[in-house]
């Protein structure tokens, strides 16, 4: 039996079309390899928030979309979180993470190998899921130059590691493609495949990016404020791995003296150093600043779904938005 | 200046084709980082073969395709390259290659984690530009298809590794999704677009099957008889990483006894090791009986070519088949 995320358990309607989004993600994952599968399976049923096909579900439900639609709408929401899983499965590759969602990832279970195909796969599956919800051929452009933002961001973040001089534009800029471009999507997919008005669909959009800035904002500040127990996952990899997000270039950017001895260390940032490194940013006040720059994104997305049409979906779309960006794990 | 393999000059009308379509592949292609930009654009130039692409031009060239289809087709041919081109740099990856049609490998000079995302990236180019070679979701939803039987057969290929009671059957599965999926796709794609008839368009899928997996054969004959020089890239990888194709597969099933002692060295095999077993595969004919089988394919899809209804196209599909299914490089 699938679950979803214990946040969903207030919105069980949206809670009803998540999990027909996760049936039909199994349902086109079959694997030969069954233990391959099984892995998969277990990272599409790990409960994650689910937050990209929600977005998409919510901003639908804003048009004027028949009951004969909802299909199609389950396989695009499905698709967006089905790309995203395909980056993570990827993602994982490359930080060399063991665990993701409290369960063992691809590629420490069975290898590096495996987890490149299977991501691959996972980007087949999401075309596939694209093609059953659209006869627009602009739908499927849309979404190829979407994917290929996120991996610009990715390739450009890349350009920075280690890099002490990176400044908050460059970081606005990776996030906005690594992270915004999914979430600017599904606002947009959703709104597109509800036929909204023209004016909703291109606020949906910017709605989207409004709340990916701020949800990797946070993201990026829990790495350095939470226990890996309560993220499940492990935390402050980015820094030793050369990734500086907000808080740490928002402490370079006015101190950079005090950070270079310890940034200086490279990879071999011990537990003790990064405990230092912790300290420096709270006495500089970084996470609180981080905090500020992301509340000012989090406003900008509540007013502007203040100013959509009135409807009951509003209200849900409100009130997640809020709870998701004062989230603590 | 971009150059083609020298096998196209023989013919001039494809090698123009197939210049249009590095031209438009280069265009859609811009990292911000221009040192990986570099890598991937030196791949594309790196006069590969581009039979995916060709054999879609000439398939193409069937039907009753008008001038104004021209650029359709071109991207199509291109898309077919560039799904080519993006297993080429996550199966370099997977096989720590270093080196690429004499190249270095993108891995190898910008790391994995550069290679994960470079080959996404191209992932996401072959759906831009297959959403401007076709208005049809039918062909979309053929590709992810086509895409998903080619990740089949990389996984179902990693779960024989190592596996001395694979078979002949098995290999032919795995080979029909790796690498005869692709070809089957371009030559259908091609007497699609062209607008042949629905038994011509079967048929040609048929024919790309039987050339891959000829193709594929000969591949796999050229890495136990071949020269690292001859070929641009490492020989004899396969068996070391516990992956067993047509030779030894054959080998395998006549006299498990003569081989087992030497694979059970797994990894570890010598470079004289290796060159026993290569004897060995000589001595008990798999080399040739290799040849016999990839033969039977060759002349499979050689005999369907020639059922084609005539077409100045026809000719230059027979002699080109045959050319490369004679290949020694």
């Amino acid at each position: 039996m699938i679950k979803t995320h214990p946040l969903w358990d207030t919105y069980p309607t949206i809670q009803a079309s998540l999990l027909e989004c996760l049936e039909l993600i199994i349902e086109k994952i079959t694997i030969e390899n069954k233990e391959i599968e099984q892995t998969v399976t277990a990272l599409i049923e790990s409960q994650g928030k689910l937050l990209r096909p929600a977005y998409l579900l919510l901003f639908s439900q804003l048009g004027s979309v028949s009951i004969d639609t909802h299909k199609k709408i389950i396989a695009a929401a499905a698709s967006t979180e089905v790309l995203h899983l395909a980056t993570l499965i990827h993602d994982d590759i490359i930080d060399e993470s063991d665990t993701r969602r409290g369960s063992e990832t691809v590629q420490s279970k069975h290898g590096q190998d495996v987890a490149v195909y299977t991501g691959d796969l996972l980007i087949s599956v999401y075309f596939e899921l694209l093609a059953e919800a659209t006869d627009s051929i602009d739908l499927i452009q849309l979404n190829t130059q979407s994917m290929k933002r996120v991996l610009m961001g990715e390739l450009n973040q890349m350009s920075h590691v280690y890099n002490t001089d990176i400044t908050y534009t460059d970081y606005l800029e990776s996030i906005k493609g690594k992270t915004a471009q999914l979430f600017e999507l599904s606002c947009y997919e959703g709104a597109y495949l509800g036929q909204s008005d023209p004016e909703i669909i291109e606020l949906s959009r910017s709605i989207g990016q409004d709340i990916g800035i701020a949800f990797q904002m946070l993201d990026d500040i829990l790495d350095y404020t939470q226990t890996p127990e309560k993220l499940s996952k492990p935390v402050l990899n980015d820094v030793k791995q050369g990734i500086y997000t907000l808080p740490l270039i928002l402490g370079l950017e006015s101190s950079k003296e005090a950070f270079l001895p310890l940034l200086e260390k490279g990879e071999d940032l011990s537990d003790k150093e990064l405990d230092s490194l912790v300290t420096l940013l709270h006495d500089h006040d970084c996470i609180e600043r981080a905090h500020i720059t992301a509340k000012h994104y989090i406003d900008k997305a509540l007013a502007s779904i203040d100013s959509l049409p009135d409807h009951s979906g509003k209200d849900v779309l409100y009130s997640l938005t809020k709870t998701l960006l004062t989230r603590e794990d």
